[in-house]
């Protein structure tokens, strides 16, 4: 089949990947479309050295074989992390972080940039029948911004500034507004903004005024300035959620954040049904995705779009 | 009136302080007990450059005049931090955190190490008619470790992780014990986590088991290396609760913990009314305190014991 396969250094397509063939769990599913995430960009850069594999993990597709003949025809999408099933962490609802996790497209299994894949059926998630399905692709990124609200408390009376201009941070503001908080959206790029401008308050980090603080702070920029930035804005005994990831240690004023009594939340990957139930109800703005051809690789990585992807069958 | 004072360098014994006079909505407090606090020491070391006045934040004494009647005679522990009243935080029930607050003994209003001290009214507490002064005096100590259950939901079943053998983990310890939590205590010391032996497992940081992991680490060593000892101790999806403050910033891979999804807490001063109750009961496990007349701040500040302080009026 053709994919796009990361061998250690770089992406490669390649038109002869062996076709994936489901173990006794698993389903096989047909890729209509994959989403290119900021991480598989990073694996190119040496985020994940040990990787060999197809890459992607954002995709929906239909399901050609699987373990439990009810997913068989239908579309879906899926989620990335698969655990081991027996450790602390599969046992207490959180297969998300074993320890021995294998992760589409990044750690220990192949991706979905390439025409077939098989995932553990327990990760399925039905499309609904109504849904788009280049909408339904943003399943798996809404569902990381959907992960704020799972961890936090968010009351709609609550002054929120969300830090970043970039397709995470969109998505997130289009989640938070739905609470009614009061946003403000902060980011460097005065034309990136604009396109904040029905969800929230827009400024420039310099525009704002010292006084001005906010009880929820969410780090969304992908910059390691971000975190003292959001410190300056979070108001005592309020609470930064932290979703960037990049290399790297930081130095940070704790005893300040002590003395505050500000809480910091790590946030990562997020649940599946309610991003697939707002889609549905077409409660969330989506950004418009730019496609391309599996074999167009590298312009689909290099693209300046809010959200780039590939359309790997063109007949859906 | 005798007391010590911070001259912006060094504390100095006084016997002809002015005698405080209270503002009308203030107390008047004769001191009993005064406790001294690792703030108080670092104090000295430069903490607080700009104060000016006596020192001290733990007490426990008695009221001589006060704007409301009720409080005349009563025995009596107080509060430290009295804010404005009118800003965002005085309005949203965090006065402690006030950006105009003056602290008792550290930021603009005359602390307890002193005969006298004046208090506004609305922060004292009343000593239960049960309770030894000499208990009394921990209330505000333990008030900063009830801080942690007030602000973490801390189920029976959790495994906890206290780093530090020092005070504030003895009296964190003696409250995290009380949710049923399984507790370990991690110090550097042997001979001080003998004092822990009652209260949970003990251990020294090289005795872990790489695979040992809690749900909460409760970092109150007092050092920066604290928060790489919790942020390998904590599960992931886990909570570390910073207690301890230093001066200086700490390298921290942020990222870590946004895979994680670890949150990361500050907690400082706590709630009086529970920390009272708990101590008529007869719950909390206090360690002896060594008292000092007020002339001998020095042995008194440089005391090894676990608490020290002072015997202000003799004939309680």
């Amino acid at each position: 089949m053709k994919g796009i396969y990361f061998d250690g250094k770089d992406a490669v397509y390649r038109e002869n990947l062996p076709m994936p063939s489901p173990s006794k769990d698993e389903s096989l599913i047909r890729i209509f479309y994959a989403g290119i995430c900021n991480t598989d960009r990073e694996v190119l850069k040496g985020y994940r050295p040990d990787f060999r594999g197809v890459m992607g993990h954002e995709f929906v597709g239909v399901v050609e074989e699987s373990s439990d003949p009810y997913w068989t025809g239908r579309r879906v999408v899926g989620e990335l992390n698969a655990g081991c099933g027996h450790c602390i962490y599969c046992r207490t609802g959180r297969e998300k972080h074993c320890l021995e996790r294998k992760v589409i497209g990044m750690d220990g299994k192949d991706g979905c940039f390439g025409e077939y894949m098989t995932l553990a059926t327990h990760l399925l998630h039905e499309v609904p029948s109504g849904l788009a399905l280049t909408d339904a692709l943003m399943t798996e990124p809404l569902a990381a911004a959907l992960e704020i609200p799972q961890q936090v408390h968010i009351g709609p009376d609550m002054a929120v500034a969300i830090i970043g201009d970039g397709r995470l941070a969109y998505l997130i503001a289009s989640v938070l507004r739905l609470s009614g908080a009061d946003l403000t959206i902060i980011g460097k790029h005065s034309e990136k903004l604009q396109k904040f401008a029905e969800m929230g308050k827009t400024m420039l980090p310099e525009e704002r005024q010292e006084a001005e603080t906010f009880e929820l702070v969410v780090e969304a920029s992908g910059s390691p300035t971000g975190l003292e930035l959001a410190s300056g804005l979070v108001r005592k005994q309020g609470m930064i959620v932290l979703k960037s990831t990049y290399a790297g240690t930081v130095n940070v004023d704790m005893s300040r954040l002590v003395v505050n009594e500000v809480t910091i939340k790590g946030s990562r990957c997020g649940p599946f049904e309610p991003a697939l139930r707002l889609l549905e109800k077409g409660l969330v703005k989506l950004h418009p995705t730019e496609f391309y051809e599996l074999g167009d690789w590298k312009p689909a990585f290099a693209s300046k779009a809010m959200k780039a992807g590939f359309l790997i069958y063109p007949d859906v």
